[in-house]
């Protein structure tokens, strides 16, 4: 049994979603969303988004991350302020020994609603279905748990693939 | 007298530079570049940016810390690598408590050449001339060095205004 985190990552919301998966079967631990206060400088912003992700990451002490390649078909400002929280949200788990993985949004639909142009509510539909007792109050922590989940079924690919002899490692 | 760290961030590339304010005064303290493997993975090479930084923190210990707004009409992908970079390096001072405050790239231009359409090797030679004792081995410090000194020219500003009676504060 291993303990997932799942980050949706965002300068004004981070989502944030913790499963455990023991081989296929997967259980929802618990899940929410992040929110900085945009009057806040962006140092302070990104100061606290570390804080939270490194009090969850010391509270639940996941196994492992999985971060959410967001969509980037927008204005260069708006890209880089998303870079910064994607930033944050790969480094911080690094920073306390944890790997971290990212997933192209596609890759997570298909992983979790079997097609990869799904839409967010079917994204949602899925992922209550597949982890009973998650709350979702907020859309971005569907899609944390839904990266969570797609993480949990590529690690378990890749481990039988190992198991298997096959040449590629464990490592992430 | 103040230090004051400029920061140019990069994924690749990451120049610094540290200088000395004493109102008008400035000199050179040190500069360099961080570079990180790009076969490394993107959470290892923050984390090293991140280190890095942390570690010249800890050794010049500067009171405030300036970071260039560099240019974002590129495509999506790299504006969202340089989000990451940018993001850590926004993060880092903060997390040891030294203000942090962004420049755009023509705000450096001008307050180091005398004007926002500046060229990259008319930044390099009014750095040199500025502060003797640069060694500006590679662009990415210089245009750091540039940044400490906007900076330092901003923060003079400010504190005269703020000496002056005006109604705005000395916090960055």
């Amino acid at each position: 049994m291993v303990r997932l985190l799942g980050i949706d990552p965002g300068l004004r919301f981070t989502g944030w979603g913790l499963i455990e998966a023991d081989g296929n079967r997967l259980a929802h631990v618990a899940d929410g969303v992040i929110a900085t206060d945009s009057d806040a400088s962006v140092p302070e912003r990104l100061k606290l988004l570390h804080d939270a992700l490194m009090a969850l990451l010391a509270l639940h002490r996941p196994a492992e991350a999985a971060v959410e390649e967001t969509y980037v078909n927008r204005n260069g400002t708006a890209t880089l302020k998303l870079g910064y929280a994607r930033g944050v949200a790969l480094l911080t788990p690094a920073l306390v020994g944890v790997p971290v993985t990212e997933y192209a949004a596609k890759t997570v639909k298909m992983a979790v609603v079997g097609t990869g142009g799904a839409e967010k509510e079917q994204v949602a539909m899925m992922v209550r279905r597949l982890l009973p007792g998650a709350t979702l109050r907020r859309a971005d922590a569907a899609d944390a748990l839904a990266v969570a989940i797609c993480h949990a079924h590529h690690r378990s690919s890749r481990l039988v693939w190992s198991a298997a002899g096959g040449a590629r490692t464990v490592a992430i």
